[in-house]
């Protein structure tokens, strides 16, 4: 089902948001005060009007009421960013995701109305920060607050082994989801399949399981 | 292992980075020219000078060829984060990561010697459209170019069947690797699991087959 959505704010994070759900048939509706953003962008997306989202009259113009989702990406003006998250929620837009700097900021947010607090720069710093911390944990995402999907590079006592050898679940705790190899991935791995070097598994299980292998 | 890392600069993206290293038990320093925000930050890493990182001198005096990994996220000044990046790898930190403004940056970077780019903005974009494309997609992890995890709200009609009725995997192609529910999560769900109104499954898949799911 196609469904319209309006960005305001045409930053890193905004052009992302925007640029992927029209890649994948959506209407997006860009909203930025920035000229030359919107001139770089406009070829990428749906529409893309230059105005300044602070002005009540030009949002109305636009019919924002009308859209299904609005994204606030706005981000170094606080005021800015709650007085559109506001004013868009007032006008009637159902579901607004807004991008909060810190937690003070997603409080007001959340209650003047926003659906959804994002912190994009934050999550992205934990998942950073979580892969450098061990030379073969190459991707780490939090599951919850105990339990994160990681990537690990096959350690060399791994090579050779079938899964079923290697019994991750019961040396580890951690359960074998998928196993990349090359461009390839194999989401059903068999009890039987060997590890082959240069292979990468993607594992599930607790964060005090996983840093037993983050920590070798 | 403990290891020493430099974080320079310290915007959002940056003293995320910092605070979870330093609460994995990690050494950081953090080098930001605002002195506000080394404040801010002084007690959550190991120590935090103000500093302007395009300084040779004042970089040198603090011993920074002696850190195993630096990350650089000065992020609006692409000159800045160049010549820090550089002058960096010059002194002979083995490891360097760099965020990046856009291609055309990321590039350069590599080319100077940077050993890991990173986009957290235009990450957590994409992550972001997708979960919204879909009311009942929660959380959305790209893992190889056609493959993803993503978190999915029960639908009405999986209430009260279990794992083995539902065949997923026959059906839709996809495996299920966890059930939240609640605070809870069950990272080893069996074939005879009956799913409840608002769990959560945790699902593997190539992204043809959950979009099918995304779409409905
Ligand atoms: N009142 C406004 N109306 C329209 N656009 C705005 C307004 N205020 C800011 N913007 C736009 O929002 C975008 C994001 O703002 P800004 O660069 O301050 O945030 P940021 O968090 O640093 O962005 P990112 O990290 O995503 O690049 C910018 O392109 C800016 O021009
Ligand atoms: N030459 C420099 N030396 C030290 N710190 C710097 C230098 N230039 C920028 N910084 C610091 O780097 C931090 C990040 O820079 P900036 O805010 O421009 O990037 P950003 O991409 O918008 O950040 P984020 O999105 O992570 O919040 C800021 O705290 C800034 O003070
Ligand atoms: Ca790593
Ligand atoms: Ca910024
Ligand atoms: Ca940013
Ligand atoms: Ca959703």
């Amino acid at each position: 089902m196609k469904k319209q959505f309006v960005i305001i704010g045409c930053g890193r994070f905004g052009s992302s948001v925007a640029k992927t759900l029209y890649s994948m048939g959506h209407e997006v509706l860009v909203i930025d005060r920035n000229e030359e953003i919107i001139q770089a962008v406009a070829e990428q997306v749906t529409h893309a009007v230059q105005a300044d989202a602070t002005d009540e009259n030009s949002i109305k113009s636009l019919g924002i009421r009308n859209f299904d989702v609005a994204v606030v990406t706005i981000g170094s003006n606080i005021q800015s960013s709650i007085l559109v998250t506001l004013m868009i929620k007032e006008l009637g837009v159902e579901y607004v995701v807004a991008k909060a700097q810190n937690e003070l900021h997603a409080k007001v947010l959340y209650k003047i109305g926003a659906d959804r607090v994002v912190f994009p720069e934050r999550e992205m710093g934990v998942r950073v920060a979580h892969n450098l911390v061990s030379s073969n944990i190459m991707d780490y995402i939090e599951l919850a607050p105990d339990y994160s999907i990681v990537e690990i590079a096959t350690l060399h006592e791994w090579i050779g082994k079938s899964l079923r050898e290697l019994d991750m679940r019961s040396r580890y705790g951690i359960n074998v989801m998928a196993i990349k190899r090359g461009p390839n991935i194999d989401i059903s791995p068999m009890a039987t399949d060997s590890i082959e070097e240069g292979d990468v598994l993607v594992v599930i299980g607790h964060n005090d399981d996983i840093q037993k292998i983050e920590r070798r």
